[in-house]
């Protein structure tokens, strides 16, 4: 397999598309709030067994049909992209906040509320998850900026803790060493700067190659 | 708040967290199967609809009473503690895959299935999920050596692409320089080696010098 692989053109019109945000958008939604709700019941023994039988009999609704591989990317007909089923950005994918990522002026930024179900020590966010935020939103700097890539190395300094609650995430292109592109940022909360990161991101050879190819196509 | 408040000394009896984690385990399970189902389902529209009010109706058994606060971490009437609310290895967190850390001479080490909800580029788990597993392992390996702390740096350095599917994440105290422990780890799949970290963690002063007045009143 190649990394490449997943990022499928389906064709989706732009009706079909927003159709399905339309339906998998509140589903995800209600699922998130769901785990928030999982990590904090304190009710009844008799309420939780009905609960977990309701979700056992919503999870088998959704397995009725089910796609082959995870989600990956997908290539929308106007060439943008749906990475709907990303762990920090993903419409469908209850786990990611979902966090969105807004760009301007080289500055990539997304604001999220960031709860119990992302919590480390009591009362913080999870220094990995710290870490999750980070990598994201310096990655989506490098793609915004034209010099996207994998993530090859990613440093982060925590300067102190992240309380649980409403956070942003900041990263921007620092510089491009051939094929490296080099990213830093921050998360911030009302705390002031929680934490730093340092991100390098490499696009793999065979992804270069295929861009080439597809650019040669248009 | 300090970073110490949550660590709450709950006096429950080994019985009775038994029957928590008879409770609660199951009911994450549970929402860890119905997150998997929701990146991946390809139902018709009337089962997705279906499916989300019995979600609903589930949060809102689970929400009839809530816990004031995160989860925190729990002190056991033996001593131990209870992370069931973390974000990596809690017990009652559907985002926790959740990962079971063990220990043998030095060496702390985790294997888990990460599956379509972990995604990050097409086919490979989130970079900044691998980091999340490592900052959990590689902190466990320095709390497990009685060195513990808080992140205070993360450095990840990729490899390779982690294939989603099952993996395994170690880590290792590799030394302890006045308060500050560094530790080093790494994550397995069957390619091999797909990334190296190196975490430094310090405990909070004000955590140092509880846990001494503590161990002065055993």
């Amino acid at each position: 397999m190649s990394v490449f692989d997943g990022h499928e053109a389906d064709g989706k019109s732009a009706e079909e598309i927003e159709a399905d945000a339309a339906l998998f958008g509140p589903l995800a939604s209600s699922v998130r709030s769901l785990i928030d709700a999982t990590v904090l019941t304190d009710s009844e023994p008799a309420d939780i067994e009905r609960a977990q039988a309701l979700i056992t009999e919503a999870t088998a609704l959704l397995n009725r049909r089910r796609m082959p591989g995870p989600f990956g990317v997908k290539w929308n007909a106007d060439g943008s992209r749906r990475s709907w089923g990303n762990a920090v950005v993903g419409l469908r994918n209850p786990i990611a906040p979902p966090l969105k990522v807004h760009h301007h002026d080289g500055l990539a930024w997304a604001e999220a509320e960031i709860g119990a179900p992302y919590e480390g020590p009591p009362g913080l966010v999870h220094g990995g998850v710290v870490a999750l935020l980070l990598d994201q939103v310096l990655g989506a700097a490098a793609d915004h900026a034209g010099v996207p890539g994998m993530t090859g190395t990613l440093t982060i300094r925590y300067r102190k803790g992240t309380r649980l609650g409403p956070l942003r995430v900041e990263g921007r292109v620092d510089r491009v060493e051939g094929v490296k592109t080099f990213a830093v940022g921050q998360v911030l909360t009302g705390d002031g700067m929680c934490a730093e990161a340092e991100g390098v991101f490499v696009l793999p050879k065979e992804v270069r190659e295929l861009a080439e190819k597809l650019g040669q196509q248009r």
